[in-house]
């Protein structure tokens, strides 16, 4: 039985059947589109089908059962008792596929993501490594890469060929390259838009190590700007470094979050930062805990989280800055090296 | 209005919230990981949060409106009456929450996606273009790469590079290069393994072009092979080939399966075809109709499925042949041009 399978257990008030991929491949390094895994305390069963049942028998600590293809089906009709299962996660009609099997089911959620909110060392190890790569890809996009007169869908594909060069497993998302107008938009795509000078172009890109996800982004410039972009640039940086300096473990995400706000709504710029400060980075790219307004988290030593403010003029640009943090008990640990002063490129 | 929801209102009993992306896309254009549509004969809500809101505000026929980041949360505040929602997709809790704040919920499946079985002209070519960069990709894949004495995941970027460069939007999933004993699992990715002289290749990969998927699979000869492999691969490609001699519109997933199955069960590779025959393309990698011994579908004019048998000879070796095909009245399109000779490369 893995050790984190071991921390679940008291967590348990009856067998909880794990079916969120990430979540099986946390607790068991088994890394499968259809599997699922049934925690008990004497045993541990690994489900999944003809596919992935090669693989399924080197994992250690736990018993691997071939299911059909239709995984849940197969359990419905396996299966009794009283089990728990992930009410957040698991379709609403698989869940009654289960309970029409005869499973007395129990709704839970959040107990394995309440365990992966804090890091242990072999995941800090393998973050720690996505953003070493990705502080060498932003190097190397800055000094090698052309951007005035390219589509911003071929500067993302230069991120993709730098990571690969870098030696990333793969991308953590779909790059964001969003060049004047469309960087006002926080999740625009990288688009067919071409990239003029005197702009504003937001990358927002990571990669995984591991498994475990890095999530950067840096603003920069293609030429000299006018004031008022550099007159936002200064505001997001200086409330990047104030949610940066804010957090601690003990302190909310509220709080978190209102330290980087407060110092957007005391500038020109008030009401243009319109997302949460930032949130939890692991085997997803969002997870727990969340610095947001209507963040109910506190953040604890070993959460990794991103900090990244922004300030979007819709029609006219979009600024963020984003560091990925380990939480410790007196502050941070920024792994990120990636200058954060404005960067012009050509 | 758009034609497709149209063709979705006689099907409803009532108002339907459609909260699955791809089928969200598929009625409206509309691409986003956070947003639902609510479909009502008079009209149609789209419901995002601040990141896409302005993206969606150019959607035509639309009303859209912007939510909080916890959709479902602010729905089950703001709707209420009787709402049809996708159980297959919405997950048990999210349900429970809508339920919660007074919506009579109706479970409802499969209503979106039983439209998106028969694809119209646009998509088909849509369809097209990605078969013709996959193979275009293909072609340039075994005349410049090389595979011997490379590990597997360095073929598999040259693949994303190839894919690039011909002008692929992006990969409809992560190819997989399987040597040797890996390609026994069928859906190993791919790996650090070194690829040696004299064996099989399993390449299974895909683009997308509009969003709409191919999905092709080609295995490969590293030079001379023992007379088991060539014996193998031949009784593969004929099963293909029985296949898709069988598929047209009428027949049922289970025929279609059964005419290539039949064929390796004939064989000395009896009982090592572990999965089924195919499964729909569209949007989605995998999706209805299925060809396989479970398959509860008949095929019909305009379906897009795969036709990919394989032979899987644990610690060994595996074969596969995939093409993708659009059922017609009395037979198939088959768009894929790339050839199924056995190949040799170096």
């Amino acid at each position: 039985m893995s050790a984190r399978i071991e921390r679940l257990l008291p967590r348990l008030e009856e067998p909880l059947l794990v079916t969120n991929p990430v979540n099986v491949r946390y607790l068991t390094g088994f890394d499968s589109s259809n599997a699922a895994l049934l925690v008990e305390l004497e045993r541990v069963r690994l489900y999944t089908d003809f596919r992935y049942i090669e693989t399924a028998r080197a994992v250690e600590g736990v018993e691997p059962v071939q299911t059909k293809r239709s995984l849940i089906g197969w359990l419905a009709a396996e299966l009794d008792g009283r089990i728990g299962f992930e009410a957040n996660v698991l379709p609403w009609a698989l869940a009654e596929e289960l309970r029409g099997g005869g499973i007395e089911l129990v709704p839970r959620t959040g107990l394995v993501e309440s365990l992966r909110r804090v890091k242990d060392e072999t995941e800090l190890v393998a973050f720690r490594g996505a953003c070493a790569i990705t502080d060498r890809m932003f190097e190397r996009l800055v000094a090698e890469v052309g951007f005035v007169g390219r589509r911003e869908r071929d500067v993302a594909w230069d991120v993709s060929r730098l990571y690969h060069e870098e030696g990333a497993e793969e991308l953590a998302f779909e790059t964001i390259v969003g060049s004047g107008p469309t960087g006002a938009r926080p999740h625009a795509r990288a688009g067919d838009r071409e990239i003029g000078e005197g702009e504003l172009v937001v990358i927002d890109t990571g990669c995984r190590v591991g498994g475990y996800c890095s999530d950067y982004t840096r603003t920069l410039a293609t030429g000299e700007l006018d004031g008022e972009m550099q007159d936002a640039y200064e505001v997001v940086r200086a409330a990047q470094q104030a949610g940066l300096d804010a957090i601690r473990a003990g302190v909310t995400g509220i709080d978190a979050d209102a330290a980087a706000r407060d110092v957007i709504e005391a500038s020109d710029f008030a009401g243009a930062f319109g997302h949460g400060l930032g949130h939890g980075l692991g085997l997803d790219v969002h997870e727990a805990p969340r610095l947001s307004t209507e963040s109910a988290d506190t953040l604890e030593t070993g959460n990794v989280v991103t900090v990244e403010p922004g300030v979007y003029l819709e029609g006219r640009f979009g600024i963020r800055i984003e560091d990925d943090v380990v939480v410790t008990a007196d502050g941070i640990e920024n792994p990120v090296r990636f200058t954060k002063e404005l960067v012009t490129v050509s």
